[in-house]
Parts: structure tokens; C-alpha cells; sequence
């Protein structure tokens, strides 16, 4: 595999909040029959936050990606926070996780927030292994970290019981010897498929002066068939392009993560991809969709598991609400 | 100056909505002593929407500066959303944006948001400006849309005459032969800020589920003093720092475009900063403080009057909630 970047990921952090809900006891609170949740969304447990908030677990995935990589805020040249839920419209989250990680000391960390939906933390990882330089950019840190319990809509039993709440980091750091690094990357935006899946409340369009809360309105929402539909007619498309002109399949990956979207998403990149070789990793099961957190969540996983190993090809893909498809291909 | 990274702003547009709010009319409506809102805030009048969304206003915008830029959105390698407020909280900006722009057309133009408070713009600027390298990005549209008036709280006389909406946006194109880009850029993150200037709800903290509509939560809230205390801190030795090693000082920048925040902050750089040579651009009285919007509605006015011109230095600078201070210099 050729590099195109030489950057290497210097260590990963995941925080989970310590709230267990398993889908027996969310069946029970939404009067649902037993074992319908896992049938219909994948999903056995997810963690729901009791108390943090989004930056709160933001600093604990980032305290312990900063310990693995061994290093220090100081030495950060740019924190990104990668993220769809937020603690407050304004200021962005990352000067919040800075000041959170700050604690006494006197960091003035460059600092900036990255939304592609569930794509954010690949948008920000390419991003971050396109601005390392060894000069200016020799340590990007990059977060993730969702709250989604919050605002769930009872009444919509398969996406409320969908989610999970939690964070991940991970530190990317200029490889000067392209022992590690990027080997490609790539991002196409199919805006037909805007609507597809939407919180529709809270922004300007459903202004909350005039919209007050209606978990309808406020909650996510999809259109489970329409989105499927989009993803048939352009994920195999977007994968042909994406490895033409590699010298690299599909099939011969070391370790692919895609973004755990749902459990018919899971379904359709597997049946697409039957041939796999390597390992197809997956967390649905036991965290829910933790939205953009998802995919770093599963980086850090496959690491300190030892599934992920140095020198391996590791792809973080995924599809995200926008409609969008992204991904970026590396030599771990 | 030297140039460490060859681009072009090879075109530049500007949208504001057809309602004119004068501050007379304010003060009518908000029964106000005549003059008070110029006093204390600097407008004389900004813009409303009148039914445009933050999408349909950057769509325009965006439009503008690719016809002045004679490039289609085919050609566009990446679209960025650098805007503070939006129109869903899910998915991001930039889908929309694009869905707007595509109109029948295919367009799979990667897109993602980047947000830095009222730095947005220039951070975004920074960003495609590392991105740009002839091959994988060679056009990079920027386009910051802004609609503040939806949210205002009209209990609080100064900051509700404060803001007006509008978007902008600029092409950035990679150029080889460097004879336009970026000189210097920095950013710095100050969290010890990041209460001064919030708007406290519609985030986790204070979700909607359980806080209804409340103009003091659900508005702009500025602590000025403690603000302004914290500008006049960290502006002079960040601008040291900035212009530490450059072969130019600030007094010899031909245009300097400052985000447009308050009169209070605009007196303090002018203060700060009384030998400049060239032209400080302000657009406050007439277009009130656009967020992110404000510096590159300056930067596409300046273009337009011809006040800045091709070789020329410009900066583009300001604070933000965050607090953040950052800045791009470029050549023109």
C-alpha cells in the first residue's frame, strides 16, 4: 500500500458512561414484547449518560488518548472536536473540552469543531492527515463524543432504542519515516437523500420560539426504506471509484470499521462484501449507534484488543444523515 | 511577504436579505431613547430575513462568488459550511447547501462544516488553505451563512440591535506559481472565556425537553466587560507573537478586515493599533455584526470597491466566542 501521508496514530481513548441500559429494561419501559428491540435495531445494551455531558466525556476519551500516546496537551497543535451533538449552540465544543482538559493550566490550543453528521470523525481525521506538516501540525488531537439519550422520542421505538451516549479519541501524529499514514481517502455528498434521516427542531427552520418541544419534531427521525434504497444505489458505486487505482480490495483489508448506522446498514455492507478476509468489527450489539463516535469507538477497541496491529490496513468508512459516504484507508 | 502555501481567492459573493431594519424602527419598537442603538451598538441599520433560510442565503452567496470566479460547482473539490447558526441540527450545513446548489444537477461534491464561532470563516480559510495542493484539492468553496435575528431577546436592548444576517462566501484556488496565499496564520484558544458570550440554550445542557423557550436562555448573552477585560489581556501579545518572525508589521497591511463583533471591540484594535497605513474595513453600521458572515462580507466588499487589490496584503482577523482569537494573512 502506498502512502500518500505519513501519519500514525499515537493512541486512542474511549470513555463510556457508567449507565447500563439494556434493551430488556427499555422494552419494558416502552411496553414492548421481549427481544423486540434486538430484532429490529441490533442492539442488546447501550450506555446512557448520568450526568456528563458531551465535553465531560470528550475530556475522559482525551485524557486517556493523550496517556496512551504518551504525551502532553502542550505538545497539540490542533484539537478537533468531531461531533453532531453539542453541549451549546455557541461557543463550539472544543473550546469547551479545552477548557475541560485546561484544569489550572494554561492551554491555548488551537481549536475548532468538524461536522459531516456520522461521518465527522473520518471528515476530521482526513483532514487532520492532510494539515500535518511536522512543522506547524506535528500532533492533531480528534474527538468524538455523543449524547443522544437526551432527546429521544418514545414514541419511535426502533431509533429511540437505537442509540447509545459516549465519546473516543484519538491522537494523530506526523510520520516523517511513512512507516504509518494514509493511503487514501475520499467523501462524496448525495444531497437527494437530505431528508432521509433528520432532527428537524432546533435549528432555525423549526425556530424553538415558535416550535415548543414535541419529541416528533425534536427527535431523530428516518425514513429506514428511502435510506436503504440510497445506500443499494450508491455505496457498491462508491467503493468501485474508491479502490480503483489502489493496489489494494476490498476483500484484503487487515481491519475494517464501518460506522455501526444500524443493523440493516451493517447488513447490507456484509452482504455486499461477503468475501471479507480480514476482520469486519462491529460494537452495535453492546453500545447502540453512538453516532459520530461510533467509528473511534471501534479504532480504540480494535487497538487495545490487539485486533488492529502496526503495519495492518485498517478502513474507517460509514454513511451519514446529509446523505453522505465517506472513508479514509490506512496503514495502522 | 512570503508565501507558504500558493492560492488564489479567485472569487468572492455576498447575499443579504431584502429587509432593511433601521435602528430608528428598534428604538420605536423597543422603546428606546432615539439614537441609543448607534450609541451603544454601532448599527444604523442591518439586514432580517424575510423568509430566506441559512441555506437559501449561502446558496446565493455561493452562486455570486462562482460566477465571479468563472468556475462551476463541478470543478469544486470540497464545499465548506463555516457558519455558527444552521437550519437542522442534523444533518450538517454543507448537505443542504448543496442540495440548494445542485438543482437537478449531480453534484457529489465532498461537503462537511466547520465552526469556530465568529472565527469560522477564517478558520475554514486556513483550513482549505492547507488542503489545496493541485491534485486531490485544487478549488475549495467557502460560504458562511448567518440568520441571527430568529432567536433575538428583546429584553436585552443592546445585544438584539447587535446582530443582522446575511451570508458570503470565496473560491479558493490552488496556485502554483504562488503569486497569491497565505503568509501567516494563527489561532489561539483562550477557554478561560468560553461563558462570556453563549447562548446557553438549545444545546444538552439546557435541552429543550426541559427547558421551554425562554428568550434570556435561548439568545446571545454577552458578559462585556469581562469580555473586553479578556481581549485587552491576550490581543497585543497574540498579535506579537503573530507578526514575530514576519518580514511585515500590522502598520504596513494594505487592508485589514476585523470581525465586525461590537463598537467597543472595534475601538479597542483601533486603539490598540492607532500608525496603520492601509484601510481598516468596517461594515458594522450598515450590516450590524453578521457572525460568521462578517468578514468575508468585508472581504467581498473590498474586492468589489476595488479597495483591495491583486498583490496586496490583507489580513483577516478577529475574536470569538470561545474565546478565540485568530487571523489568516494573506497576499491577494
Amino acid at each position: 500500500m502506498n502512502i500518500i501521508k505519513g501519519c500514525r496514530i499515537t493512541g486512542t481513548g474511549k470513555y463510556l458512561p457508567s449507565q447500563v441500559v439494556t434493551s430488556v429494561e427499555l422494552e419494558k419501559e416502552l411496553d414492548l414484547p421481549a427481544g423486540w428491540i434486538e430484532k429490529f435495531s441490533g442492539v442488546k445494551e447501550r450506555r446512557y449518560a448520568a450526568g456528563e455531558t458531551n465535553a465531560d466525556m470528550a475530556v475522559h476519551a482525551l485524557k486517556q488518548a493523550l496517556e496512551n500516546a504518551d504525551i502532553s496537551m502542550e505538545k497539540i497543535d490542533l484539537l478537533i472536536s468531531s461531533s453532531v451533538t453539542f453541549d451549546y449552540i455557541l461557543p463550539y465544543q472544543a473550546a469547551l473540552i479545552l477548557k475541560g482538559l485546561s484544569n489550572g493550566r494554561k492551554l491555548n490550543t488551537p481549536s475548532l469543531d468538524i461536522n459531516s453528521s456520522c461521518l465527522s470523525f473520518v471528515t476530521a481525521f482526513d483532514v487532520a492527515a492532510g494539515l500535518l506538516d511536522g512543522k506547524k501540525f506535528k500532533n492533531i488531537a480528534i474527538v468524538s463524543s455523543e449524547l443522544a439519550s437526551t432527546g429521544s422520542d418514545p414514541g419511535d421505538k426502533e431509533t429511540c432504542s437505537l442509540f447509545g451516549d459516549g465519546a473516543a479519541a484519538a491522537i494523530l501524529t506526523w510520520d516523517n519515516e511513512h512507516q504509518s499514514g494514509l493511503v487514501k481517502s475520499m467523501m462524496k455528498t448525495y444531497p437527494e437523500g437530505f431528508y432521509y434521516s433528520i432532527i428537524r427542531g432546533g435549528g432555525n427552520v423549526y425556530h424553538i420560539k415558535y416550535n415548543p418541544y414535541d419529541p416528533a419534531l425534536h427527535s431523530f427521525k428516518m425514513d429506514g426504506k428511502k435510506l436503504l434504497r440510497l445506500a443499494i444505489a450508491t455505496v457498491p458505486t462508491y467503493f468501485d471509484e474508491f479502490f480503483n487505482g489502489t493496489d489494494v480490495n476490498i476483500e484484503d483489508i487487515d481491519v475494517i470499521i464501518t460506522h455501526q448506522a444500524s443493523k440493516a446498514g451493517l447488513g447490507l455492507f456484509k452482504n455486499l462484501y461477503p468475501g471479507l478476509k480480514g476482520v469486519l468489527y462491529r460494537n452495535l450489539e453492546t453500545h447502540g449507534n453512538c453516532i459520530a463516535a461510533s467509528i473511534p469507538m471501534c479504532l480504540h477497541d480494535t487497538i487495545e484488543k490487539g485486533i488492529l496491529k502496526r503495519g495492518q490496513s485498517c478502513l474507517l468508512t460509514g454513511t451519514a444523515a446529509g446523505f453522505a459516504i465517506g472513508s479514509v484507508l490506512i496503514k495502522y
